[in-house]
């Protein structure tokens, strides 16, 4: 904004609000003008829920997730099979793989991805948690749902050399089409794992 | 979300910021995490900033507008010009005309448009406030920088025959093709309106 069109407090919200991933300059100043407007109904809940979330949130000691209580709700839900750890980069991964609802299992959060490059070794990541995990025993599956990135699939060579001898079956997501996906638009490394990976009809 | 996939407080975090606009359920998860791992940084001032705005945001007596001080930042500006006033509907519409800084005048935001389907009346609108401000004398123009909607062209006459015989000019925004806009896009409304206001080359 080349002029001041508000009060310092407004054009610090739309400062801040432009952060937000999702929202650019422009929008930040229509979502402050509707926060503005629905000031009792949003805004102020909203202001109550981010000082929350800033004083609760913490990491959990077992599996990396962040939550608002350690052990998170993943580590703590009775309902989820002990003996399978889906092990994920990033909290969003869980998250995604959560919508999904595929698997009712734990989780480990790595934090990342091993990348020499940026200076991104084993003791950066959540690794040794996870060996420690397995060590105690009762696991019997580990499904590496890591990105298909060289990363990713670094990471998770690495995660599997760990593991090695210590009696755990370790697993990766499959390779395929997306379902709803066109063979046209995708790469030629996607459709050669598709045809190696075909199944029954 | 089916399944609770963190604590209350962030799924309540996440419903929040999906109301806001521009941030959709999936963005508002994104923002979620993005504001969790950027705790310190932009949840906490975005927090504080939103308090602050609820506790101080007001509607400017003299003009109409949203602001934290009142009388607001435009109707204390010593550097805008006293003797023109712009009348928008909407403090975004304000917002909007300080972006294009073309005009450095007063402003009076009427908070709609006269709508008798929707039961809105003059009486709904900051028109009294208006004609006060014209009838206090030193305003020469006032510019109806109203959509050009049927409400707003309404609502523009109905003000212009409110201040019939006080001795202002009133005006409106030119109509016309556009900054950058291609006349086959264009439809035959604002194609002929810039016809008739065309101008010497």
């Amino acid at each position: 904004m080349s002029k001041r069109i508000a009060g310092p407090e407004i054009e610090r919200l739309i400062q801040l609000l432009a952060k937000v991933p999702g929202l650019g300059p422009r929008s930040a100043r229509r979502a402050a003008l509707h926060l503005i407007k629905k000031k009792e109904q949003l805004m102020e809940p909203l202001a109550v829920a981010m000082g929350e979330a800033v004083d609760k949130v913490r990491i959990c000691s077992t599996c990396g997730n962040v939550d608002t209580s350690d052990p998170c709700t993943m580590c703590t839900d009775p309902r989820r099979d002990d003996t399978t750890i889906i092990v994920v980069e990033d909290v969003s991964d869980l998250w995604a793989l959560e919508r999904a609802g595929a698997m009712n299992a734990r989780y480990h959060v790595l934090g990342g991805t091993l990348s020499p490059l940026d200076g991104i070794g084993p003791d950066d990541l959540n690794i040794r948690g996870l060996v420690n995990r397995v060590a105690a025993g009762g696991v019997s599956e580990l499904i590496l749902a890591v990105n298909a990135t060289v990363e990713g699939q670094t990471t998770a060579h690495y995660i599997t050399d760990q593991l090695e001898g210590m009696g755990v079956k370790v697993t990766r997501l499959a390779h395929g089409v997306p379902v709803g996906g066109e063979l046209d638009y995708l790469d030629e490394g996607t459709l050669s794992a598709a045809l190696r990976s075909r199944t029954a009809f």
